[in-house]
């Protein structure tokens, strides 16, 4: 047996896969706020338009260009390993694969869409992005992305995380990218919020905004705006994460993992992992695909199917997914990532088919689970991570009452290295369980009651 | 051509290598203060029996046991790397390789040997190590060790640090260490400075002092002390690096690299990769073999070949070492870490045996190295490790004027995720280039010289 899986760079994916290929129903189209749909012309002034034929794409392969293959070499194909500790810990039958995208530069699995998304623009001709960033996770990999390829980089980062949390500002300055707090001067949005609320924490929506306004409004046309979930390109680019894997389970003699699992915010790490697998059940294997979610944010697990704007400003087109309300924003109590409202479209529907059947897990839970991991395997894991790893832990406990000897695979999308505050929250008692109350779904139903309701198309096959 | 060079598990070294065994010329013996030669049984309050053994030992393998590969399978073997992009943009002909001692959950080398104590303690019947930290990275490494072998831990933190440096701290409880600011009011050694100095910043003499005071206070006979660089059983522990990288040298069909490079503080991770190379040397091959340290800490290149403690505080044997002298605290000006006044004595004998050709660079010249490398291999160095790429980037400018295809192997020997606090110093202009003036090696003298000099015994053959 070996703990660490490794793929020889020769064997590196050379093409993306793409579920839209493959889906039993297509996507709702995404609508304009009065209910028409949004032809790609529409995105050009925000994506360029390479990218936004990959956003509307129904191929199933799309060849990974080789320069950016020449920069994923640097932590790509990333290690699959096997939780043997944790499981010896466990006493579980199961096996526990998990996919180790904490390996790149910036720690997470973002950077696969980053240098996809920063070469395409610059084979465009566009010379700067803007993005926003709350934790940091993202602005850090569109800054590493931008340096690698060559691109100037500006980062919107809400105020208080700016001020909370120096160091994510700091490595993407050791990037060169120019990080400033939102909101900020910089912009219309910026200065009209700061006149109201000169001591705004600001918020993701308003970073957004900012961050959007100075693509769509930069005369020379060389710039444009970049986002790190969500979108179906984003999911593409991400999908090198299962690709790898299936290929890494297969050399060590495994079939068809019997679990996969991966936590869902914005659902780009969980839909990287899955949806190569999710193309195998949508052909009949028999896979349980988990997408995880916190009880604090639970859009898949009990958001309605609606249409919704993808940001908090409404500045972006209506999207059909499983939703909270664009307005929705989870309490502070909740310590971690995936605070969302919404969920990528592709694993929206892929819900709606039942081919995912999602769950939410409580914060306590998985900041146990972290502890534990951190005790057995020895790393520390990104606070998002923890639901994934959670819910491992729950599928190894079931396969030993059920004596099933399971192979179960997660996708570890982070390292917690510049995270520590949740850690230190809930080890100082200071984290309690939370689920979101009954009377904020109202708030959700008011929130989307100006805008149509999303129609469930299923086969009913799963 | 790969960039990630993998050994399998299967082939992880069984055994560390032991230079004592090869030395030309044995090491000075440790003196008691005034001078009388230390026996074994002497540091028994302070390690445990067998890694005392291993300190003394001259045997030249010495067989890892099983338990210690159980946990160091969680990251090793560590990859060996070759810096292609960097190369790239150097336009050099040479082939620079880097040993990733990175991927350890704490993020450096440390934890080869801090697993090794760890095991051995707990073999040894002790239940709990003390120890100190500055910057944090021993500490973790520690916290994280004692946690996968079973032990405490208790972790002194310079005041100065433990203030500044809240994510460190964190990580050590994430693993279960107690970790405390030093002064503290827990040993007489805190209380004394406390009593007369409220406000210190600590140092990490005081830490020292306070962290071997707990362990040979403890009547029960369950503690001790555990220190991370500096002694031989340390360097042992260090040697599955080198012994690693030569396995996968030869395993993409490379001879002996020409020239071997490590940064230096207290000398272990330069030793744990140059030792296994070095015995290559002792044996004829031609091979440059080079320690890196600040100008602004030039122990091996500017320091007297003397007696001196291992300590601030005085309470270690007298070593016969390279050193500043035990009073030498560097200027702030040096952010980065390699601030030790002293190195390993086996490190200094291979100096004055003329195995070793030690180098001082700048620390701006450092920096610039670091980002440099941030743009081209995109990831983000420690301080510390910074020294050795500066270095690799000058033997490797030197091999284009030459146009030679030499080959460079360094020591990778942490990221720098936790202390990016020097990296925003540098770009922010605050860093300038800073070597010793000579006045203050006068100090050095004066703090050295009521001690015996060290006899600089060499056969002459390097």
């Amino acid at each position: 047996m070996t703990r660490k899986i490794f793929l020889h760079e020769k064997d590196i994916p050379k093409k993306w896969y793409n579920i839209a290929a493959d889906l039993p129903t297509s996507l709702l189209p995404p609508l304009t706020p009065d209910g028409k749909p949004i032809g790609p012309e529409m995105l050009a002034p925000v994506f360029p338009m390479n990218l936004i034929e990959q956003e509307v794409s129904t191929e199933r392969w799309i060849d990974i260009p080789e320069e950016i293959l020449d920069i994923l070499y640097q932590w790509r194909p990333a290690p699959l390993r096997r939780a043997e500790r944790l499981e010896r810990h466990l006493g579980t039958p199961a096996k526990i694969y998990y996919k180790d995208e904490s390996t790149s530069p910036p720690g997470s699995h973002k950077p696969n869409t980053a240098i996809a998304q920063a070469w395409y623009n610059k084979q465009f001709g566009i010379e700067r992005l803007t993005t926003e960033t709350g934790a940091g996770q993202w602005g850090s990999a569109l800054a590493f992305a931008c340096k690698l390829v060559g691109l100037e980089c500006k980062v919107f980062m809400v105020r208080i995380s700016f001020d909370q949390k120096p160091f994510r500002k700091l490595m993407m300055q050791v990037w060169g990218a120019n990080c400033v707090a939102s909101p900020s001067p910089e912009t219309n949005a910026g200065r009209a919020i700061l006149e109201k609320m000169p001591d705004t924490p600001g918020s993701l929506g308003i970073a957004i905004s900012e961050a959007i306004e100075q693509a769509v409004t930069d005369s020379s046309g060389k710039t444009r705006y970049s986002l790190g979930s969500v979108l179906n390109h984003v999911l593409l680019h991400q999908s090198i994460i299962g690709l790898e894997a299936k290929a890494q389970l297969k050399s060590v003699g495994e079939k068809l993992p019997d679990v996969v699992i991966g936590c869902a915010g914005g659902g780009s790490n969980f839909a990287g992992l899955a949806f190569p697998f999710t193309a195998d059940k949508i052909n009949g294997a028999d896979m349980e695909i988990i997408p995880v979610e916190p009880t604090a944010c639970p859009t898949l697990t009990r958001g309605p199917f609606a249409y919704d704007f993808g940001d908090t400003a409404c500045t972006t087109p209506l999207l059909a997914m499983y939703t909270l309300g664009h307005a929705f924003v989870p309490p502070p109590i909740h310590a971690g990532g995936l605070r969302y409202h919404g969920m990528a479209p592709l694993v929206c529907q892929c819900v709606v088919e039942g081919l995912h059947t999602p769950r939410a897990i409580d914060q306590v839970e998985c900041y146990e689970a972290a502890l534990t991991w951190a005790k057995t395997e020895g790393f520390i894991c990104a606070p998002e991570t923890s639901h994934a790893i959670a819910c491992a832990i729950q599928e190894a406990n079931k396969a030993k009452e059920e004596g099933k000897e399971k192979v179960i695979l997660f996708n570890y999308s982070g390292h917690g290295l510049m995270d520590l505050t949740g850690y230190d929250n809930f080890i100082s008692g200071k984290l309690v369980p939370y689920a979101l109350p009954d009377e904020e779904l109202q708030k959700t139903e008011e929130c989307l009651k100006d805008y149509p309701r999303a129609e469930k198309r299923k086969t009913g096959k799963w």
